[in-house]
């Protein structure tokens, strides 16, 4: 959030306001908040909203925009291992658009829920300059099965559901001026058009209890581990820096830091955990996509990571919005 | 929505898509989207979206319409019989608002979110060109005791939670260019400043059972009574327009139609009710605010009312967008 103030000091400032003198049971900033209907039963809900001017990027569709809304809300569902039951979409409409552009991004919607097999219930419209996409999911859970941020605790296995720094390195492709003509750009534009969430790897995980936390990674990975080291009160350290492979081959073909490009890029949606040792083989079976990178430790919050021979501190930078990377 | 396509076509297109081989408890432009999680318990949803240049008319505060959105969402809770048990607010806020403004914003939503016993639990933040303010109330309920669209039979009476016209009078005086130095002034702009939700006459009204359908009239009251009359295939004949003496006296003044600013002005959010004629006198010493103001007649969906010594038909137009009407 480029403006005068940042992301997450207005959200200090709105949690200060709203959390005074209410109890949660999850914290503010955790994937998702929760509802207590029963001592049994949370009612669990997430809104992700997406601005045209800051979050799509130029060359991705309305259709991609719409599916890309209903990804990024089911993703913090998928941390938790909750499956979310419905939708709500609003949506902040140009007075420019046509039946067609709203055929696009309906369509682009419905694909997206029917993937994670839940339904868009309800919504509103309304006409805005921006164009507005507000999801919010809701579903329910017995308390016991939410994967929190929280419970990570030293010897755990620190665990990703996949590799990072496509999505980075095609945000960087479509940002650039320049064309690529590289047989790998497909791959890249494709992560930052078509993201997926690990909704059916994050329910298997929270089934099988071994998991102690987890988060997604949208606000990239170096963010995502952080914010579980902080929740849980213990120190990580990277073993190795999961790097995709076209991530890897477009740093070095356009000089920059592969590691940056996993570590604080985003958007991703990758599940990052941390799963009990003991549980970890067999957790593995189960998930078959889960990269271990790294363990728990005992100590004060802090991320570090082996790269090459060095061990480097991971800073806590997270992803902004791509208007602030333009201008960087 | 003075775009290219109505408000009301576009949400025939999504719904279109959305719909598409899937069964709702409810239809898609009832009050709420219901979510049924057992046969004896729903989810209820409902999201609200306010966007600064449409919805927040000249001389109201970031604090005023930050509690507007939450009354907004509310009223449609109350319409329906069911208590909001939290919320959920996106915000979009443009790259100048400072820390005051957010503040504001906060504080606006705290209140009504107080007013009404629920809770703010989380949202999302963006940058955005327009302020948008998209809440999304979610609560439960036992499918049994939510008073639908559809329930009106002939012989039930009509009846309002309260006189309508001062909504859309203040809104005319705040559109309008002259001052106008007038003891009831306050009345008309408080009424769009400060609406308030009829939650708690909602909530007893479901209880009474005696209540066959039910909306809120934030679309205006014509267009609330021609819903309820095609919902539930039935005629509507007001015996008398329930105008508020203050709108009265500002049509008066300005020579406008009162009945125009009562039936056809919005954003008022009284609750528009049929009520089983046998049980409605028990039902109005429990809510005393409701007024009777007319008979559901068996027919086609058809809206009738008294004007003086006429009888008018009135038409199915609703409240759009003040901008809108300013154009007018």
């Amino acid at each position: 959030m480029p403006g005068k103030l940042g992301e997450r000091e207005i959200i200090r400032i709105l949690t200060g306001i709203y959390g005074k003198g209410t109890r949660s049971p999850l914290d503010f900033d955790d994937d998702v908040a929760a509802v207590p209907l029963t001592g049994k039963r949370w009612m669990i809900l997430k809104s992700d909203m997406l601005v045209g001017s800051t979050d799509v990027p130029p060359g991705m569709s309305l259709w991609q925009a719409g599916r890309k809304a209903v990804v990024a809300t089911v993703s913090d569902f998928a941390a938790k291992g909750i499956r979310p039951r419905a939708l709500m979409v609003s949506l902040g409409l140009p007075a420019s658009f046509g039946k067609r552009a709203i055929l696009e991004i309906g369509s682009g919607l419905d694909k997206g829920a029917r993937e994670y097999q839940c339904k868009i219930v309800g919504g509103d419209t309304n006409q805005s300059d921006d164009l507005v996409i507000d999801c919010t999911g809701a579903g329910e859970c017995d308390p016991g099965t939410l994967v929190r941020r929280d419970g990570a605790r030293p010897g755990d296995v620190v665990a990703v559901t996949g590799k990072f720094g496509n999505s980075a390195a095609g945000l960087r492709l479509l940002l650039s001026k320049k064309k690529m003509n590289w047989s790998r750009a497909g791959t890249l534009t494709r992560a930052v058009f078509l993201p997926r969430a690990r909704l059916k790897e994050g329910l298997i995980l929270a089934r099988t209890g071994m998991a102690t936390s987890s988060i997604d990674s949208s606000d990239g990975l170096a963010w995502s581990l952080h914010e579980l080291a902080r929740s849980s009160s213990v120190g990580i350290h990277l073993e190795t820096v999961p790097l995709a492979r076209e991530a890897k081959e477009f740093a070095e073909k356009n000089g920059i830091s592969p590691v940056e490009l996993a570590l604080y890029g985003g958007e991703e949606y990758e599940l990052v955990v941390t799963v009990r040792r003991e549980g970890f083989e067999r957790v593995r079976r189960r998930v078959p996509a889960l990269i271990p990178i790294g363990r728990v430790r005992q100590g004060p919050p802090a991320v570090t990571a082996n790269v090459g021979e060095k061990t480097i501190r991971v800073e806590a930078r997270g992803w902004e919005h791509f208007r602030k990377n333009v201008n960087d």
